[in-house]
């Protein structure tokens, strides 16, 4: 009976692990179809970050430049805690993966731990790109007073921790654009040639469009956001009520700066590729 | 027109405050409601943090002890992170706020940052339980088993962090125990005076205990870890297929675990609260 109860307890956890899909460095052969099945999964980790961040204030004191006093460091409270968060985080080997790029890879310890041995699949020069700059200003400058209300409630340290985890998600979202364009690139190498020899970015771009796909794809995180951050009772679960954040606001962060960056990533990518 | 615009921007904001509940320590009084509010937006919080645990596999590694060569430090990658991680947040005042108790409280350095003024709701000798040892003992030893399959795939930092946001949310969770077990004394302070005195544990247990509720809690997080766990596709939602984690097992987080532990911080609360 017992062994029964562990067999079904296995099979149950086999089926969990499809959905709980697995870095895009874990699977062996790079196809763009595990890409699209990561970058799915990592809609989600992008919504639940931004419900968590929303339950907090906008916390304005954190954003200040000088606002803090740590000898030393004359940046924003929040540059201080993603600073030395990810000094940490190198330390147990993060960066050693390629699909996670630092905001702050100057001076970045070297990791404490044996490293994991990654598939080498993308480029050498197109492994470098890191378009963290572009999605911290675009972070705070323009989505984050979207997502939440003014504000200070006093909980800054786990207001910068959740600003930490948003950042991440996009992140590690957004740099997916280099396997992306690496496996476009493998399946039409001549498609891609000539326009990558002169430069052409506009053609790239095109090369590089799907606007149905994208639209999907809005349309898609709209739905999570909703999904997600509904107000879930025992009578009922209320998708149409109310939400933690606007589900509109989640479509509006891929088509406004998700979508355009990725694909910024990708002509990047590509600009080397012939390296 | 613009300006109708910006005025509907900020009644739905207003509307989606009322979702992402406050933590207890913004409300002006004290209330077992607000208590419970602030309880039901955690569910939320702890059932996001296990379905992104649930991301990766168990990564056994970071559990060592003496796995990683770090100078000065024998614990496991996991208690390094934690430590490190803690030390930052703390500097950034994290733990100023009554709600928030650290897993390595000795020798955190002082923030960095002008405090908060929390409200001093609570009896100062009972202020500083802190169950978080009991925390991490569970879910290392006895939950995580259950949530992840085994497996390495390399993602130490981001597997660690993850458990952090996890640790995190249960410890806030359950040590919110000592607001309610001060409003339930406030409310009847008589009823509980001679158990208190006679240190008569069975008996505050006895009292602080709602089977009723308790039920009401499981099936909600269950129903929380089914609804927010789902795979989302633009066709349906589908809350009876697959989903990131076992619903079951939120279910089962809070029977064995956290209700449990809770209570056990009412109890040691109110043990001190005629000090």
């Amino acid at each position: 009976m017992s062994f029964l109860i562990l067999f079904l307890l296995v099979l149950a956890r086999e089926a969990m692990a499809d959905v709980s899909s697995n870095p895009i460095s874990a699977s062996d052969t790079l196809t763009l179809d595990g890409i699209r099945d990561s970058l799915i999964r990592q809609e989600n980790s992008i919504v639940y970050s931004l419900i968590e961040r929303a339950r907090f204030p906008l916390n304005r004191q954190i954003y200040l430049q000088n606002n803090a006093s740590i000898p030393g460091f004359s940046g924003s409270l929040v540059e201080f805690i993603v600073r030395e968060t990810e000094a940490i985080q190198a330390k147990a080997g993060r960066y050693e993966n390629p699909e996670e790029n630092p905001f702050f890879p100057e001076s970045l310890p070297r990791p404490l731990v044996n490293p994991h041995k990654y598939p080498k699949d993308l480029h050498p020069s197109g492994a470098s790109i890191n378009m963290n700059k572009a999605i911290w200003e675009f972070y705070f400058d323009k989505f984050l007073p979207l997502l939440v209300a003014d504000g200070d409630d006093g909980n800054y340290a786990a207001t910068a921790a959740s600003d930490l985890a948003c950042l991440q998600a996009l992140s590690r979202r957004i740099h997916c654009g280099k396997y992306v364009a690496e496996v476009k690139f493998r399946d039409a190498p001549k498609e891609y040639e000539t326009p990558i020899r002169s430069k052409e970015r506009d053609t790239l771009t095109k090369l590089l469009t799907f606007v149905a796909v994208e639209e999907m794809v809005k349309k898609r995180v709209e739905k999570k956001a909703m999904v997600f951050g509904q107000e879930v009772t025992l009578n009922n679960t209320n998708e149409g009520g109310k939400h933690t954040i606007d589900p509109s606001l989640a479509s509006r962060l891929y088509s406004e700066w998700v979508i355009p960056l990725t694909k910024e990533v990708e002509v990047e990518y590509l600009l080397c590729r012939l390296e």
